[in-house]
């Protein structure tokens, strides 16, 4: 059994902006999403989208200086069964004329297809005393304080 | 263009415990997930994956009494372009010998497909000060103070 992902948008970074590009028929679907100051954007690693590379099990991430490898599972890598980047990020602003997102940043190239944007819940999504592996310890932290 | 989604698992819910069951050949992918409190999770609402229900812009998510629709991509509705499910949960215990990790909470049925299990980082996943709709303030905290 295999499941089918289609794109609703790809990353647009341009004249120093970052902007998710969003398909014309679903800009509704960003309907309030001017309400949420951050949002959890799925995309997919296209440029590791191959059958050998989706076979990755272990990785060893170059930026959190790992002395030993990890499962897939267990880091970000962008080597994994399912290529699929998950990204938090403030939103600035909502261009419906251009039907785009302006954001803050974002970890992946331009016109990488985006499949699937959901507002950052603090119900549910925040969690105030999470432990990690030590090499993810002391990391620069984006938005918490 | 379209996108393929291997399954990586299934949900288990068995005797009031909750396990992601990881596909023989991926365990290995869970080296080290035992150093992390918390993980996100990714999974197929395969429930939902019908072309009509895919085409779903609006949504009015019933548990948080929202006065008036909104877009797919501005909640958590289950009706979305790419019915991925994203859950944020605690990792209790790995157990090589049933290759599952046991957690404390899932929002999907027995058997629902898993596709991706990632560590959960505050450094970029955890957000101090969200905003959000007014219909989505006040909710119950699962995990923080």
């Amino acid at each position: 059994m295999t499941y089918t992902i289609n794109p609703i948008g790809t990353v647009q970074k341009k004249d120093s902006k970052i902007y998710l590009e969003i398909n014309q028929d679903l800009w509704a679907a960003t309907t309030h999403l001017d309400l949420f100051s951050h949002a959890i954007v799925l995309w997919w690693i296209d440029g590791k989208d191959t059958p050998d590379i989706r076979k990755t099990i272990l990785s060893k991430p170059p930026k959190n200086k790992s002395p030993i490898p990890s499962g897939v599972f267990s880091c970000r890598s962008p080597a994994r069964p399912n290529p699929i980047g998950h990204t938090i990020v403030r939103i600035i602003s909502l261009d419906e004329k251009n039907k785009r997102i302006e954001i803050d940043h974002m970890d992946a190239n331009d016109e990488t297809p985006l499949i699937d944007i959901k507002p950052y819940l603090p119900s549910s999504d925040r969690i105030d005393n999470a432990e990690v592996a030590p090499w993810f310890e002391n990391l620069e932290k984006r938005y918490s304080e």
